[in-house]
Formats: C-alpha cells, sequence, structure tokens
C-alpha cells in the first residue's frame, strides 16, 4: 500500500484505518458467520444488533435522555430541510430560522412552502462572519432553527441556546466536537459523512413529545413516526438489555 | 472461513463472492491510491469515474435510450410511492393503478394525498393470485402505475404493457430478469437491494419529456429535476467518452 492520503474535507473525509478493515473485513465474512453482513436480511438477529448497538453508542457518546428517539434514515440533512417543516410546521402558525449561512438558507427556503416563515436574525450583512445576537424568538411559533456551524464562512454556534420554542438544529458539521445538553433541543438532525461515518445515512434526535400537532398529509416514508415505530421494537429490545446489564 | 452461507431471500441477498471482496478492498483502498472509496470527495475524479461507470453499465444492461436519465436516488422504492405522484399528478387530473398485491396498495395509498386515483384492475377478490386482464385505461389520466412482480403472492407482469398514457413501472423485485422494452414505459424505478446491489441505493429511469408538468410545489430534493441536473454535468462527460468510444 502506499503512503495513506489523509481527506480532511468537509464532506466524505478520512476514517480511521481500523474502522475500514473492519467494515472491508464485515462486507465479505461478518463475524465468520460465512456471510456478508450487506447480504444478511435487515430483520435477521446479527443486523438487528449492529443497528442496536450503534444506536446505544450514539446515546453513551452524545448523552441522549431517554425521551428522545434516534433514527438512521436516508436524504441527507438537505432532506431534513423540508421534513422539519412537514412534521413540525402547523396550518396557519409560523416557524423561526436563524440566517448564518449558505445552509441556514436552504433550510429556510424549503420551509416557506408549508406556512409563514420569519428570519429573526441574520449576519447575511457581513457575509456571515458573526453569528446574530440579541434577536427575539416568537413565543408562538412552532419551532426555531439553526444551523450551528457553517462550513463555508467557519462561523459556529459554540453554545447551546435557549429557546421559548422548540429548538431545531442541523449539527451535520460541528456535532461530537462539544458537549452538548440534548434537553435544550426538540430535533437535532444532520448528514454523517462530515463528522460520524462515510456518506449515505442521516442522524435524526427526536424528542417524542415533538411530533402529532400538524394536520396537513404527509406522506407515510416522510413521517418521523413512521421510522419511529419501525425502530420501536428494535429499540425496545435494546433498552431491554441495557437495563438488564445495568442491574 | 467457514462454508458460505446463501440467503435468497426477496431483500438483501446474497452477492457474488468476487464482488464482495473487490468492495471490501476498494473501502480500504482505492484502486491502490492510499485512500478509501468512502473516504474521498464525491466530487473526485476518481468517485465520479465510478459513478459514471455503474450507470454505463446498466445503460448497456438494459438497453436504455439516450431520452431517458438514470438516477441513483435515497428512500428506497417506498419514497417513489410518493415521489411519482408528487412530480406527475397534476391538480385536478388523474393517476391510475393497476392493483396486483401488497406494494401495489401501498404505492395507491401514498398516491391518494396528490390528486385522484383510479383503480382499472385488481386481483385482491382472488387473493392476488392473477394478473387482471381487459381493463380500460382512462386516456385522460397522467400517468398509468403497475408493480411488475409481487414477491408476497408470486404474481409478476412478464410482459411489457401497451399503455395509452405514460407508464411508471416498480420493477423492484424482477429487474433484470428478462428484457424490458424501456421505450414502453416513461419511469421504471425500484429499491437496489433485491435484485441489483446492497440495500442503499434506490435507481430510477426518467424519460426526460415526463417532468415539469405539474404546478404544485416539490421539495427541492424530492424533484427528479434536482437529481438529474446534479448528475447532468456527469452524464454529459460520459455520453462525450462514449460517443468518443464509438467513432
Amino acid at each position: 500500500m502506499p503512503d495513506r492520503i489523509y481527506n480532511f474535507s468537509a464532506g466524505p473525509a478520512t476514517l480511521p484505518h481500523e474502522v475500514l478493515v473492519q467494515a472491508a473485513k464485515d462486507i465479505v465474512n461478518f463475524n465468520n458467520k460465512g456471510i456478508g453482513l450487506i447480504e444478511m436480511s435487515h430483520r435477521s438477529k446479527e443486523f438487528m444488533e449492529v443497528a442496536e448497538n450503534t444506536e446505544s453508542l450514539l446515546r453513551e457518546l452524545m448523552a441522549i435522555p431517554d425521551n428522545y428517539k434516534v433514527l438512521f434514515i436516508q436524504g441527507g440533512a438537505s432532506s431534513q430541510f423540508y421534513m422539519i417543516p412537514m412534521n413540525l410546521l402547523g396550518n396557519g402558525k409560523k416557524a423561526t430560522y436563524l440566517n448564518t449561512g449558505t445552509w441556514s438558507k436552504k433550510a429556510i427556503k424549503e420551509a416557506h412552502a408549508f406556512g409563514e416563515v420569519v428570519v429573526v436574525g441574520s449576519s447575511e450583512d457581513k457575509n456571515f462572519n458573526y453569528i446574530p445576537k440579541g434577536y427575539t424568538i416568537p413565543e408562538d411559533a412552532d419551532y426555531f432553527h439553526i444551523t450551528t456551524n457553517n462550513t463555508i464562512y467557519g462561523t459556529e454556534i459554540k453554545y447551546d441556546i435557549d429557546s421559548p420554542v422548540p429548538l431545531v438544529a442541523d449539527m451535520s458539521s460541528d456535532i461530537f466536537s462539544r458537549p452538548v445538553d440534548i434537553s435544550k433541543y426538540a430535533i437535532i438532525y444532520g448528514g454523517a459523512q462530515k463528522n460520524l461515518a462515510p456518506a449515505g445515512v442521516t442522524f435524526a434526535i427526536v424528542r417524542d413529545d415533538i411530533l402529532g400537532q400538524v394536520e396537513h398529509h404527509i406522506p407515510t416514508m416522510l413521517k418521523y413516526q413512521t421510522h419511529i415505530d419501525k425502530e420501536s421494537i428494535c429499540s425496545q429490545r435494546q433498552r431491554d438489555d441495557q437495563s438488564g446489564r445495568r442491574r
């Protein structure tokens, strides 16, 4: 093998060598069972254990409280830009956003189709070189959305905001870079390919009381609740196992 | 390694051993470049060549005409159930469906939110043990949707239907099992994990004149056109290369 190349771009990037080697082994022959992990049923005991273990490690590392669901879905953070208002923004209600860069603007654009959108603060006047302060979040908003880090401009919200309405955060590019007080957020989401894993998976950490408030139609696969219901057997088993281990 | 296990289920299933071995090698060290394929930028020359080559092989194997776009997207066939009506079913227009099993029913259910849905034929009366014949497709419908194979009931449409309106087919579980006359279809789609590849990717083969007819809002990432535009540089390069080779 030639000298290893390390790609530190803000997108698909370098992964620990031992993780790559383990993944390569598991693709061909998982746990020496004679079958690759990607050849197995998604309902097999072996695969479900991998999924459960991944969730369990994420919960441990981020100290995620029990009243939050952890979802591994598809479509990237860009799909969360419309899933957030689709699932949270009720008819005749409004959503609030902080505009701190390119990704914030994209999130704001997608929300407009679902109801009133109020941008409560923006740093666009100075090419996004600062994080707005002193803004007011209307208390009748369905949620307040922030992008915690903007890779293009280098501005980052390095603290947990106090919001009078449910706080939604795109943490794609700075998750796992500092301890986060999850309890201050209603939803945290991100594409995995910047800080967590290779491209292909999107994570959403969803507080369990935030859903079911909107009346408009949501396609089945775009409802967070659909994915929560699908993973519930999985999660229940995991919680049982954990409490078993703790005893 | 123990005796190899072959999983022939209708979902994630066995893959050629040499493909698994090649994938394992490429994950750690792609083409001996000192970097894994999943660590590279999606805009790198190396990665784009992999994507272009995949599309090129699919086009060759299925004899896909030049006026069809090939998209590799996410969300599974279940997400196509709503993307099809979202992209094709205009306000005040209707969509037509053939109901031949569980997956057809799910596709029909998702379409109802976008306009009038007419089920022109169904074999539900006999537990889906046959393919309906002698049905009439209204000529003013925006499209006619079929599920070419139903894994649960074992009934399959083994021929290319003549439809007076754009024909849309979910071929998740029988694609590549027979030659298909692509020119009879407006859109062919499917999850990759049944007949093509491991889980994670959804293919859509889209005739280029079928889009842009609806007026309602479509979220950016759910528009086929968005994905066509993103892949256009890629595809153009590939077509240039192909015509170069043909000369």
